[in-house]
């Protein structure tokens, strides 16, 4: 298999996951060059004091007629704004790939924006969510062990969906490839929807009368089920609506399967109850041995 | 403060709590003899092995005469069978307390089988949770910087709950005190509800048809928000159906959670999106602040 070599690569967003990417292909030599581009001053001049970038720029359409690759790793709030700042100075055969937690809203993108570059585009995935974020987020070996969705559009071509995949499989990553649509629906299945139901939770005790005394009692069960309700507001927005049919029809169940576990304990049911229990903690077991072999 | 000392303790369920219990008093020279009692034989005789009990039975009721004080530390299922077994025999003046998860239907428990001897019943819930189960888990240490409830009755007499919050404190624990119903009112909504909405997203996304799929590109959102419903289904069936008035009304809530939570989705209220997330993040950390300090 020939090595994939990237002389400029533009990295538009040099954070935790824009940031990662550029660090792993340097160490590899798959990389020559990084530039980045980002809407804040400071950060950029941060990326090139760490070396994530070589050279920085607020201005992605200045550079791209540079690029042999953009990475799109901004908030996906931000990147038909990016991508129409690249496409009318991108060489055919450049590629764009991007960082973004929903596909379906990011392939409409590609779209409306890049509809002459379509062969080009790899929307894609890598799952390394962190608490982090900014240059100095950036690191080595992020994405060793780490999964990357690629859901190429009908239209990409086999080797730029190829050259993508190459290219995080020298970061470490394990490639999967998906339909935007099956992306979305399996993220609102296993961590949209999780996310919505921790804020939820959270905010239903924070408004009760005697919240501080419920506080004061929550322990560590309370900690791990709601460590991820402390995720970005503005990201998680992003996310939702985003996502947001996937995700009605997760809710939409979700409240079907309360009001069913609800009628059990109206009709002290312990039977049905201890099934209901008994078959998810079935499940969450033979998920958590799969998950430790694999991480 | 006059120190504590216990001749007899009767522990029923030499367990994790009822075993951690009396490793810790025996520890402190605050109990002579240990008689444990339990329904399996293997059990008790681990528990004899490892010294946690002096003595062991499986017929509380031939004990009962011996008690200075009894720990029930069996399911909540039990407890009326061991009170009611306990009655002809105990002395008065003999303590009973309990490590029961839920208090009011602990309580009536007490009144109904132990209506003569309330004055020296001690209604207690130790928030030491764990997985592990068993003699074996018995542990010195348990109880260090651990919460112990106690929620005495009206008819409990005051030295009665103060002798038992001072053999808790000799094991290391912080004492708090409320009524049963106050107490279930908290732990329905900082425990129990989160447990029952863990495994209701569980046995959502086993029903899947794409579950496998769904399951390999869960990460570690979804293994902290579901390490809960890996939890002990009979234990959350008592639980659930013992304190099913007050989660029945937290079910409620959050049901009516969700359904603005949709409303936002559906109408596409990026800022009432941000407002609820933005909440939520901001109580989860001051929480998250707190518990460090306290653990």
């Amino acid at each position: 298999m020939q090595v994939q070599q990237i002389d400029t690569l533009v990295v538009a967003g040099v954070g935790l996951i824009g940031g990662s990417f550029a660090l792993a292909l340097k160490r590899a030599g798959r990389v020559r060059r990084v530039i980045g581009v980002g809407r804040t001053l400071a950060n950029l001049e941060s990326a090139l004091a760490l070396g994530v970038a070589d050279e920085i720029t607020q201005d992605i359409a200045a550079v791209a007629h540079r690029a042999d690759m953009a990475l799109l790793a901004a908030p996906v709030g931000q990147m038909g704004a990016l991508m129409r700042a690249l496409a009318p100075g991108l060489r055919p055969g450049a590629i764009v790939t991007d960082g973004g937690s929903t596909k379906s809203d990011v392939a409409a993108l590609y779209r409306e924006h890049l509809p002459d570059h379509l062969p080009w585009c790899v929307p894609a995935h890598p799952i390394a969510g962190s608490d982090l974020s900014g240059a100095s987020a950036a690191q080595y070996g992020l994405y060793e062990n780490r999964r990357v969705v690629l859901t190429p559009l009908d239209e990409t071509l086999p080797e730029a969906a190829h050259a993508v995949a190459e290219l995080w499989r020298a970061c470490g990553a394990e490639i999967h490839a998906m339909s935007p649509a099956e992306h979305d629906a399996v993220f609102a299945s296993v961590s949209h929807l999780p996310h919505l139901l921790a804020f939820a939770y959270v905010d239903q005790v924070a408004a009760k009368a005697d919240a501080s005394r419920c506080f004061d009692f929550a322990a560590t069960g309370f900690r791990d089920f709601t460590r991820i309700a402390g995720s970005h507001p503005e990201m998680w927005t992003d996310i939702s609506l985003a996502n947001r049919e996937a995700l009605l029809a997760e809710l939409a169940d979700y409240q079907a399967g309360l009001s069913r576990l609800a009628a059990l304990l109206e009709n002290g049911d312990a039977a049905g109850l201890r099934q209901l229990f008994g078959e998810a903690r079935a499940a969450r077991t033979r998920w958590h041995q799969q998950f430790l072999r694999r991480s």
